[in-house]
This record gives C-alpha cells, structure tokens and sequence, in this order.
C-alpha cells in the first residue's frame, strides 16, 4: 500500500495551473494551495469539494506569501510571523474542507518554505509550533531526514516521509538541484518503473548510479508540469498492475 | 443592556491603525479585520488572543480582497467569488481564534462590502449563503432595514441590528453621507449623551431635526478615527453611570 | 490599411497567459500589461523586447488594481486614485520601452476599466487626466462613440476607435454582453471574413441581422482566447490575400 | 556642505507612515517609496509634487516587492527577477516626476535589499545593471565599503556613502544590528551633535568607545521612528549654527 500526492488549487483568478480535474482520480492525498503562493477562494472551494466527493485527503500545502514568485524564493521572515502566516492558511483551507462536509487531514509546506526547512531551525519551528496550536492531530509531509520532520515527531506530531517521482537524487539521499542535469526525469514509463521498485524495494538508483535504500510513506507525483497527468496515470497503472494498493497513509 | 461592538485589528505589517489595546476595554464585541481589506496574520492572532483575554467577543470583520482601498470601495465581483471570499476569511479568523482557545461568535461585514449590502441584493446573498455553509449559528450584524439583515433572517441567521454612535442620520434612518456636512459628529460628550438617548429611549434626533425610532442591539464605536478611544471611553462611562449594562447580544 | 492590436504580456509570475510569442509577430500595436491586472516586471521587460524587436508598436494596457479578478471587476475608486494609479503603470511600461530602446506609443484601458470609461465620465475623465499630465502625444484606443474617446479628444488626446473581431455587435453599434448567446465567435474563417468586409467596406452584421455602419482605425484580436493565434493567423492572412496593408495607425 | 536624505512616502491608502510634511523641510534629498514596500500610487504622486516644490532631490527607494514585511525580509529572488522589480520602481516613480516637473535624481535601496547588496554580489549586481540600464546617469547612495557601491562604480555610476544620523556603529565601521543594545540611538541633542562631528570631522565614536574615520556624501535622518521630525530638526538646526550648508550632494 502506497499514498500518492499531488500539488492542487494552484490555479489564481484568471491564471491556470495543472489540470486537477484529470490529477484527482489519480491521487489518494491532494496538497491544496491556501492563497498564499497560489490559489483563489474559489479556486480552494472547488478544489476542496472536488477532492472531497472523490474521497481524496485533503492537505493544507502552506507556503510563504508569495504570489508573484509562486512561493519558491526564500524569504527570510521572523518566526512569529511565520508562525501566523501558517495558522492563517490552516485557517482558511480548514473552513474550506468544513463547508464541503469534510477535515483536513495532513500538511504540506510548499516550494521553498519545503526547502528552508529540510535545515532552517527557526523556519522549521516556527511551522511546527503553528500545526501544534491549530491541531495536534494533523499529520505532516516532508523530507526524509529533514529538521523539520524531526522537529514535527519531537513536539508530537506525526511525520510523514515522502519521494519524489520525478525527481533526480544524490547518493546522499538528498535531491539533484533544479539547475543541475538530472534533477527532474521525463519518461512517464521510466518514472513509474522507478516508483514501483522504490515501494516494493525501498530502493533507488541515485543520479551518480549509488543504490539508495529510501523508505516513504508517500509518493509526490508533481502537479504543475506538462506531463504531470500522464506521469501520474502510467505510476498508478503500474503500481495496481503489480498489486500494489493505493491509498492515503494511514 | 447594549451591546458596543468596534473595528479591531486593522494593521498591517509595519502600519499601524487605531489603538486596539486602549479600545479593547471599552468595548463587548470586537470586529476583527481577516487580512482581505487590513490585518496582517500575527497581527489577527495577537487582537484575537488579546479579545479573547479580555472576554470581548470576536466577530469576522469581512471585506472586499482591497488592501490599498482599505475595503472602502464598491468592486462588482461574481457572486461565487464573493462567496468563496468571505468563506476563505471566516475560516482564517476562525482558525485564529481556535488556537486562542475561544470561537468566533458572529460576523460583520466591513466598509464598501457594509455599504453595497444594505441594498444590493446579489451581494447580499452572496455573503449570506457563505455564513449559512460556514456556520448558520452565527449572528450577523448589519444595517437595520437592509436587504443584507432580512436575508439573513429569511436564511435562519439572527440579525443584529446596529446604529453608530459617531455619525449623523438622516430622517429615513439611513446615515448621512460621508462627504455631507453632519456626517460625523466628534464631540465624545455629545455621542455619549446621544447613545444614552438611543439605548433608553430608542430615540435619535436626525441630521435635519427630525425625531427618529431606532432600535438597535448594539452600537458600534468607531476604531479608526483619531478620537476613537476617547469617544468610546465616554460612552461606556455615561452608559454605565445610568445603570446600563454593557454585555455582548445576547 | 489597417491596425491590429492585441492584449500581451498578460502572464504573471509563474503562471502563463496566451501566446505572446505566436501572437507578436501576426499584429502591428501590442497592448501590454502594466503589472496590475497581470504582468510582472520580468514579463513585462520580456514583451516590450520582444514587441521590439518585431517593430510592433507598444501601448499601455492599464488597469484596476486587481490581480485576483485580472482587471475585469468594475471598482468604484476615487478619480484622484484612479489617475495616480494610470500614471504609475504609465511610467513603469515607459521605463520598459525606454532600457528596451523604443518608446511607448499608445494607452489603451483594459478589461473593466475599459466597459466602463465607455459611459462613466468620472472615471474616463480621471484616466484622459493622467495621460494628458504624463504625455499629452500619446493617442488613445477605444470604443467608438464612448465617453473615453470624447473626452480623450476634447483634451487633445488623439482618438483611436476600435472594433473587435471576435465579438457580436447589437444593432446600436455596442457590444453583445458576454453573457448573451452570441457574444464571442470562434470560427477563425468567419471571423477573418468580418474583418476583412469591416476594412474593406466600413460594414459589418449584427447579432440580429441589422447592418451596421462602422468604422475603426484599428481591430482588436483577443490574446486571451484558446484560439487566438489561429484567429489573428486567419484575419492576417485574408486582410493581407486582398490587398489590405497591415501597419500600426498613423 | 552636506547633503540630509529622509525616507519619505511610506504611506499606503488608508494607512500613514511618518510626518513627510514635516520632514520634507529639513532634508535636501527624499528617498521615495516606490510602491513595492510601501506608497501607493496617490500618495507617491503627492509626495513627489511636494518635494518638488520645496526643491528636495527625489531618489527612488527600490524595494523587494513585500508591502507586508515593508521590505525589511531579505528575498532569495532571480537576478533577472530583481532587475526588472528594480526598472518597473524606476521607470514608476520617474514618470510621477515627470508629471511633477522634475526628474529623478538618484537611487537608493530600501530596508532588506539595502543590507543584502552590502555583501550580496549576485543582487547588489542585479540592482546596478537595472540602473545602468535605466538612467546610467544616476547616483547611488549606498554603505560605504557594499559591495553595491563597489559595483555600481565599477560600472560608472556615481557611488555616494552615506552614513546614519540615529544607528551606533560597530568599530569596524559596520551598523549594530537592530537587535543588539546601542542599535538605534534616540535623544535628538546627542544625535545632533554626533552628526556635526562626523560632517566637520569626519570622525565617530564607536559602540564600543572606539574612534571611528568616517567619511559620508549624506546623512541620513530617519523617517518612520516616532521622533523623526524632532530628530531632523536638532540635526539641521546644529550643523545650520555651526555654519554647515545643507544641500544635494553635487
């Protein structure tokens, strides 16, 4: 049994972003957009409705305020801002999922806030401490191995680790760099391969050809690329050819 | 026993508006701006914390999405924009004060959006149809005689109706213009004296003379003007000096 | 001899709209967006380089200060206000064609602003105010017989009316509301024949079969709709097949 | 001789920051927000008007785009990203100078841009090709010893140093870090004659005692601390006495 997630909600006003109509059936968790970097009131309420009457879970993918750099440039912000800004969007993506007859279920940090916070103490607390005050309950995704899951199990909260489909990594276990060659992979079919033996093996094959033992409780199949659609069809085909049952982490 | 509700929390990063801190004391309801036309996130979570402290109830003070207008200006928005905007600040604050260990107690509309739904009845029911999905026990506070206040009772929320303690009205019970001379009064003695008549009597004398009934379950002092907390401190000291009992609506 | 222009540079961070690329090279006066209703700065740079680059003459498409509705909610704002905000996408586009090495060369309102600077004289005033104070030689697009293009031309603004090509006309010469069967056509074929006869002969049939008279210095092939390379490809291509030169307006 | 510099328009719609009408007497250079930290278009229109008036030199004071932090957190952004951020300010403000009668007379960064390009090459060269590119023409104020004025002179702009009116400095000519003690200095007699010193000096003592060599082209005098005016004016009033010229740098 595996859970697959999906960036969701990224479209704003007038812009569009991704295709969350087709991604939906494909996923068992959704990583929906709270206005900060990306996402409309409107856009959250369809998408939270959409994802509920599939029975998708539905997480809150917390970001910096961000809109004109859709949330992935670090910003350097003290810790009780943060803290708030989070609580904020918690907020609002929870009202959300309450007027669709649903909860929300998991978070997410988005883009570079993701990022800062596999190593920034103080950003990693800060996003901790905000989930804490909100609701204890709620599970969080992140990077094996990051500051921030550690922080997040110490204060109590469950972490939940996750790969990256299409993404290139380094014998230490850490991601290829988007501006280094291999960081993103393409081949819809070559991507699903690799998915199937990271949940069956718990094993990869680095950028640099190491074996990685990686184990994930959640698989991030992207949102916002051109294929993300086809991508995220040929791992779920792939993975129910071979038995393996998707469904969100428990 | 009257109700004075005021305008809290409508900073915004580095710019400050009003003295929150002086105004709390004073008043039993606090409109709290949702970030859409003021208020910053740790701006909320500290005024909600500080109400909540203080037992001063916390209402939803939500707008226009208009930082630079302040939510003083009318936009012509879909209705299912506007729904899903008032919506996405219900639970914001809703959030805020859920990690304040208080819950949101009612909701008021702010400024242009006021204005637009004393009489637009598209908007009206926009904002009406998000409170019901939000949350159909929450008061709302309006204009009475509004179209915004006998929809809301027509949907099954409690209206409240309000009268405002520092502006002029005219003979039909509807406020004097901001731009016409007898907009607003500024003597605090004066307000106060006028909002004793109105609590007691339910009596006001209009713009031109004309001696008004008006009832009103709560009075809102205002929070942004420059006297603000001298007016409301002579309010609440004439009320009480005549046995009046300031308490939340009921 | 005729103009055609289309809306550009309408992409916003990392979110894209049209085909600027496609489009660029099939008109002859590029409208771009100033950075209120959409354009960020690295776009904007991009567009007028490119605009250029191709000798596509380059108008300010200014807006509403409104991202989340791409400038077509109607805001009731202060004239003051509303000229301040012109002037400043006026200068901030200038400063674009300026490191781009060309000039700007027309202003034409966007979206809401447009519809209604076509009746509403305060705010067609405030707009033909700030581009008179920022460059008093800077011709203005819009709708024949509206307030915008009188008042334009009583200041000694150049008046440039336009017609759409792919919008329905009602007998009296305005346009069939978005919201009415027959507002928008797609058949880039039909489209392109209007046009053409529109040129040629200064006619044109509308929605109720009335022939209209009209006559426009410049034609309008919307940047925003799925097919509006194919379209603006089509009309090119028949205006050019009989002989009619497309070149900027005087 | 000395040149007074001030940062002025820092107000946003409802929301004011500062006596500029007050401060704009004292001072013969105003660094003016343009609108990405702070100032919303009337009130940079305003603000120029009036500088222009009195014969204040008017400097842009670009900004990361960040209204709600005030520019103060540092942005991870793109070069070309902040170099087009940086001509969309300049290309603003000069067109609200143009429209005032005057033109734009230098440059200056704002709040977390400003430390940044101290020692950030990346962005500090992001900052200088912008200007190069707008208006080589253009001064610089910056610290003395950045990285931002090393480059700037290295591609022929005019560098000028500035040093703090209100701020201890560290012996090695640094600023103590806001939250440190000695940071910021507030009595407007001493500051005075600290200021007095380092102009007729060019000499400083140090947080530590240490005898500072300082030599600065302005001084800037703070705009948005609570005894700005009072502060300007003691400084202005002491070097006048002492028979120093207040004006524009050459």
């Amino acid at each position: 049994m595996i859970d697959l997630n999906a960036d969701l909600g990224e479209s704003f006003g007038a812009w569009r972003m991704g295709d969350d109509a087709a991604m939906l059936p494909l996923v068992t968790s959704a990583n929906i957009a709270c206005g900060f970097h990306a996402g409309d009131p409107l856009t959250l309420r369809r998408t939270v409705a959409a994802a509920a009457e599939l029975g998708v879970r539905i997480g809150a993918h917390v970001s910096y305020r961000d809109l004109v750099g859709f949330g992935r440039r670090f910003i350097d912000l003290p810790a009780d801002e943060l803290t708030a800004d989070v609580l904020y969007q918690l907020g609002a993506l929870a009202g959300m999922c309450r007027v669709a007859g649903t909860e929300l279920a998991f978070v997410k940090p988005h883009g570079a806030l993701y990022n800062a916070i596999v190593s920034h103490h103080g950003q990693a607390s800060a996003v901790v401490e905000a989930i804490i005050a909100f609701d204890p309950g709620l599970p969080v995704l992140g990077l094996p191995g990051s500051t921030f899951l550690t922080l997040a199990a110490e204060a109590g909260l469950r972490p939940v680790s996750e790969a990256f489909a299409d993404r290139g990594y380094r014998a230490d276990g850490t991601l290829v760099p988007r501006r280094e060659p291999g960081a993103v992979l393409s081949d819809p079919d070559l991507i699903a391969a690799r998915v199937l033996r990271l949940v069956v093996e718990g094993a990869l094959t680095a950028a640099d050809g190491t074996e990685l033992q990686l184990s994930a409780d959640s698989i991030c199949v992207h949102g916002d690329s051109p294929d993300a659609v086809a991508v995220a069809r040929a791992i779920r085909t792939r993975l129910t050819a071979h038995g393996v049952v998707c469904a969100p982490f428990a």
